[in-house]
């Protein structure tokens, strides 16, 4: 099953990390460390084999996507020893890089976008395509009448006002082009109910939101240990600092607001309540793409003795992020091929605001996703 | 079904902890948070109710246990309140708490503790005994040939030679008395073939080994989410600083060497390979009852990138081992009343060095607890 | 030399808490830890002993001191046993806890406020009297032309406007009743060029601003740590999270941007350069009088390698702060007596943002605090 | 002043790493980041420049020097880019790095060392030739009487014992051959009184013991701040986690037990009192050049109120080391040319066990290093 994977923001450090680790994969140059549809569990020949994947996308930058990749070799995200032996594949995946398309209209826009999609499957005879936004978090946007409904979203979209924000403008060309849909940030992607009915009526499936990396992935552990000792979680506070362009991006407020808000939602969802506490976001620059997270957790306990736990992580979300677009792509160009559409709650192992998901606990969330591929047809082979 | 848990170091500060607490729970003084059958999911009509219990138990110290209340309430493991407010039910608990007899030879002490136990089950009218281990920490005994087999071992008891090192005399006595036993230490305690042999004849089921309060807890949880994740742990390393009276046992090499076995062993279960890095038990006097944990966790992801993680964890030990006490003997006793006999693996949520478990992760421990609770005659209702 | 020290927010926990010690070191109950001036190296006669103090204030809350003693203990901030202990003694203080005046005008308000000043000294027959803000933080007010000038300032506080925030409002009544002043906030207080002509014409001195007490502290010894290694500093951010009523007053955006500020100047000034991020300062009920401050630190050395540092605080801030109200209240008693007027430099050892300090270090500031207290008349003997 | 640099251990990490980056700040290819004898208040006339130093040194290990500083490009401790472009400079200082020699006697040996060192001297002109022990940290010696008394020493040496271990035998070669000796180790090197007798005989100063470059670093900070807050520090404990090959020796036990001591010397030292607790050292091959060193402090503040503190240091120690190695040679070459001889206590502030010294906070040690410099000849300039 040939597959592509269309990235949106196809030269930032999330897709050019998956696209350096891809051609590595393909090339046996690396192992899949962090690629979970790689473990025992859930290997399956209902999924399409790393070699059957095609890697494109749309960018605003300019700078070519080696460029970025020597960059990321520089920040050490990725072995500069890997950017060399892969020169030519590089340049290569970077010729299905297409700068975005701007119509007069959104509606204008959208079928430009969906042409790109169109194009890029026929002309590379794909079986499936599935869009992956993993472009910068957008602020939310106010919230519109015609964000509710179909008809009443493709009339505004003929007009001259901006009536989506870019992440479900994509989401809405890719499900009228017939591609599944993944947003790996927080911003509004398919979360609309005007593009829900607009999934279903073209039969494609969609998932999201906002990959769950590194912080809040800890949280999903931690907050139902706590809940299964019967332990009383009175505050959970951190910070995040990072760099980068996310990072920077994320320090506007209301991107901020955004991403904070998704990465509470955890605790909440385990533990019953809310402990007291925030987590918050903060840009420093010369951080750079490696973040650290620390998050103080006080807790109570028999008689109400006071305890409390602290962590710090420090990761490299690109690293963390990369592999698991690909894990995205697989699973949901597997559950298309399957006939599922609309949104697949299956896949919130990925996610720290998983749509449709009853499940918050990251082992929960494994043994459903597991289950969903073992259920694939040809995934019981 | 009246159930009498007999504590072994029954004036320790994790017995005492259990006593005040489980007086305050009986008199609606307390909330019963860390008792994990008190939770939704495990609380079952086939556990002995908390008010059905009876606690008294063996003790060598002579410090009355209303003393070892106060000092709990000093250090602020328990609350001052609490211990004025059960002033009188502390005082009798303390009369069925018995000295540790000795005998002329171990055969004799064995028969001496078995008679404080059918005296306690009779005297009180209780139809289940549970011993539970939460004595100091006993350094590893040397092999003999008798631990192999009952019949050389009751051979043994009767001669002038120590055989047995306390814990495991505790459970032979428990078991010929056709009580249950639970192992709260990282002591011997059953975990000898012909202490086996003993519990089967005498159809009693047994636990253990080393309650899992820390350090160790969160391992279990951190560790299977790096491996549902794919990412490589390279290393993990951790130092335990801790005071009061088990701090200064551990800190005995021969003791420490049983300990810090007992506490990596989750890693390699989890995570399928063993990492570089051991945990080390430091004996700080002046850090009394809080203990604090702190841990390295080196991991590698996506091409290699190399990532860390540290949290430090500031528990009370006392605080957090005893209501697992009382969960253990309520689910120890119903598993002897549902005519269980030898080990439970089932109870492995419990335990650092869990007893012929197969699971680690913390969270499959839970599924398999709740399952086996569910599983009890009546526990269904 | 009998010295009044005239609390602003006298049954706030600061002021509570310098309240309880003085009494317990003048009992002698406790030792004088965290007391600066009973250190060998400052000791000195020419400080009016702590038996010659004499505790007042102004307050808003009605409270009485002895709650506000009781809830301190409870919250583990000051022993039950000394509260126990003291009680007829701080039932007298209270007996000079006076309500915080108001008049018609803010000139009247000084008056009032003033003349309570003249009635402690006179009362209590002091040779001195120190008033020392310990009340909560106020948002930075909006300058005006009456802040830069005695004569205007005189005018303006004689009409119906709002001219000075109840920091500088005490300052004024304090300078006018022949008082010196400390301002242990972050707030206006005597900073205001009006209100430092106001001193030299009455020739007091005065002291400040935002006392020390945890995280700051610890920077102002690692920056100079850094500095002296010639290790570049990259970024330093941290976060407060700290609960209590100046937690609460502080998350106020206004309040906390003065906070912030005057947390990073010690980088700038110690460095010679500001590093890139910011301290957050965030409010977090459960928490308390103990707060937790957690600082990331990367830096570059040799080759720019780089490297990181983190800490975490955990102090509580009423018991970091009392024993340095006592101390700067012996001092600046002293530097009066001496003939001292206008601001006290030499103190900037106990403040986050020092008045006219050259030295930021807080080995430089102890030295100059040292040589000060060793050339005041009296100092040497 | 042509000044040669002579190290022992010449193609070990510390040692790569100073000629790597001497290399580099003379071709202006690098900043003097961790160079404290280019900071303002160091820097002088009265030092040899950067320029005039010439490196050599002895080594058991045949590893060429550039595959040396290949490998610790590769783990990040120098950048990739000075190894390319000094290439040539590399291999050249290679030509002065000689096998360590060995005689029949240590009497032999030491006369073939000092013999390798006049040959330095004089083969590149030297002014002066200072010896640099950044070889691995040897297991203390049991004491001789030899060790007490030069002519017993002289005598014991031409026998067939070994006498001296290496680190003094090499300051004993030093001094015959009138070259200054700096021990950045925590071996013996020449802390024995009969090598103090030779060097005042020969007239060269030395320097030592066990540079400071990490966790002790900070330590020489903290424990003065809270000396100076009269915080009262309970207990203090630690634990380093480092790989490379020092790691693995410094496992050993005995290695081990000279680190730590001199670990926490600095604490009694500042404090005045020694508080409870340990510094372990934890190899960890895994983590090679970058050590991470936790610290726990606890410590009561006004009224005993227990408070807390915790840091994490992440760093390269050999990047840490190796600027001070330069800074070291450079400052004993101009004492020496100043007529100074024996023990250099006035740099104490790059030594976790300083001879002779008496101040060990770092403040303390800045200002007798800095007033030390401005007292050499030429150094007021």
């Amino acid at each position: 099953m040939r597959t592509g994977v269309w990235l949106v923001g196809a030269r930032g450090s999330v897709a050019a990390t998956s696209i350096v680790g891809w051609l590595a994969l393909r090339a046996g140059l690396a192992e899949p460390t962090g690629c979970v549809t790689e473990l025992p569990g859930l290997r399956s020949p209902a999924l399409p084999a790393l070699g059957e994947l095609v890697l494109g996308g749309h960018e605003i930058a300019d700078t070519p996507l080696l460029k970025k990749a020597e960059a990321l070799a520089a920040a050490g995200v990725v072995p500069a020893r890997l950017v060399d032996a892969l020169h030519d594949e590089i340049v290569t995946v970077d010729d299905d890089v297409r700068p975005l398309p701007t119509g007069d209209t959104q509606a204008a826009t959208a079928a430009l976008i969906a042409a790109d999609l169109a194009d890029f499957r026929t002309r590379l005879a794909l079986d499936e395509v599935v869009v992956v936004n993993v472009s910068t978090t957008e602020p939310a946007p106010d919230p519109l009448p015609a964000h509710a409904d179909l008809a009443a979203l493709e009339e505004a979209l003929a007009g001259p006002d901006r009536v989506l924000p870019p992440s479900s403008l994509a989401a809405y060309a890719a499900f009228t082009a017939g591609c599944s849909y993944v947003d790996f940030t927080p911003s509004t992607g398919a979360r609309l109910p005007a593009l829900h009915e607009l999934a279903v009526r073209h039969g494609v499936p969609y998932a999201g939101h906002d990959g769950k990396t590194g912080e809040t992935l800890v949280k999903s552990v931690l907050a139902p240990m706590f809940a299964l000792r019967h332990l009383r979680v009175r505050t959970w506070s951190g910070i995040n600092l990072l760099g980068g362009g996310d990072g920077a991006n994320l320090a506007e407020p209301a991107a901020n607001a955004a991403k904070t808000a998704s990465k509470q939602r955890v605790l909440g969802e385990t533990l019953g309540y809310q402990p007291q506490g925030t987590t918050r976001i903060e840009y420093v620059d010369d951080i750079g793409d490696f973040k650290t997270a620390w998050d103080l957790i006080t807790f109570s306990g028999f008689l109400g003795t006071a305890m409390r736990m602290e962590f710090s992580w420090h990761g490299c979300d690109s690293a963390l992020a990369a592999p698991l677009v690909l894990d995205l792509a697989r699973l949901t160009a597997a559950a298309h091929a399957a006939g599922r559409h609309g949104p697949l709650p299956e896949l919130a192992f990925f996610f720290k605001d998983p749509i449709d998901a009853t499940a918050h606990s990251l082992d929960e969330q494994w043994r459903i996703l597991a289950d969903f591929v073992g259920s694939l047809p040809g995934g019981e082979h």
